[in-house]
């Protein structure tokens, strides 16, 4: 069985996504595909807004981040700046990706970890080549990768995609043809992994 | 303990959340207080749509109502039309409550069974009259108080008040100062309430 997983690196409930989708998905021995997109490219299509603009759900929301954290137990504080553009860490994660899928899952979570527990800005080139550096990766080719017109259209390609298979927030799950919108949708993911469709 | 939960008669997560949320409270010795209110009105304070508008989420959420009440095992056909107008049937709930906050829930379930599980439309002041019938209730009476400007203006101020405290979509519940979206947040519930504050 294979997961989809559809996330934007500025998306707390990807980060908390992200934290435990492979350990669900290993129970199961189910594999994850990470897939992350923009949600820009998704609200220029729908028109939606980021959560925060919401007069009343915004400030819930920041509520719910860090409560739904410390529920699942995982470390998280709200950057500042936020939400922040993800499109270079985006490109970096599929050039890593296109010579080992490992290598762009440590390279994702140490994104989001950055990001939602040291409050790193990950929209700066630099605090991206820095996270490749301290993984031991090449962060200078990261860095010239993430401007390159290769990844600036592989990830462009990757986003039209996604809106086409109907992605419209993050985090999204597919299993096979069904899809799963939310982290609090895990349960329901492990359900469909144990005993199969109901 | 009190739980305060809103809700919009025509909303399926708010059927899953009326079905679950007294058996939760119950156990853990807290009560409920029932509080249907519009959507309608939230959205035109916030300027949002009815998510059926929504050009990819709500073939998404058509899948996830279902799947979520099958998840619940809990009997569920989305109606049509859906959704509907839903004042009379909140006017008559209130008109109820200052009698007898239990007869109020008996009929807010048979209501949300009405419709979810029998497609019966209670828009119409015909199909609740004919349930308030059914649970042997003043017919009546009830017919009478749903167009009265009593129960009209009460349930203007009902409104009011949610917008006020920060209900913007449905189920909500409050736990003190502590607000919590949606039926996948039941176990964030039954923790909060377990545990105390987290």
């Amino acid at each position: 069985m294979v997961l989809d997983f559809y996330f934007d690196f500025s998306s707390p409930y990807g980060y908390l996504m992200a934290e435990m989708i492979e350990e669900v998905a290993q129970r199961h021995h189910a594999t994850v595909v990470w897939r992350p997109f923009l949600l820009g490219a998704v609200y220029q299509k729908t028109g939606d807004k980021p959560l925060p603009a919401h007069p009343l759900k915004g400030p819930y929301m920041q509520r719910d981040f860090a409560r739904s954290a410390r529920f699942y137990g995982i470390p998280f504080r709200l950057p500042d700046p936020f939400p922040v553009s993800t499109h270079l860490a985006a490109r970096a994660f599929y050039a890593l990706n296109d010579g080992s899928s490992e290598t762009a899952k440590r390279w994702a979570i140490a994104v989001y970890r950055a990001y939602f527990r040291d409050r790193r800005n990950i929209a700066d080139a630099e605090t991206l080549t820095a996270i490749a550096r301290e993984l031991g990766l090449d962060a200078d080719a990261l860095g010239a990768a993430m401007q390159s017109p290769e990844e600036k259209a592989r990830l462009r390609a990757e986003c039209d995609a996604a809106i086409e298979r109907g992605v419209f927030g993050s985090p999204m799950v597919w299993i096979n043809d069904e899809p799963f919108w939310g982290v609090d949708r895990l349960p329901q993911i492990e359900r469909w992994l144990a005993e199969g469709p109901f």
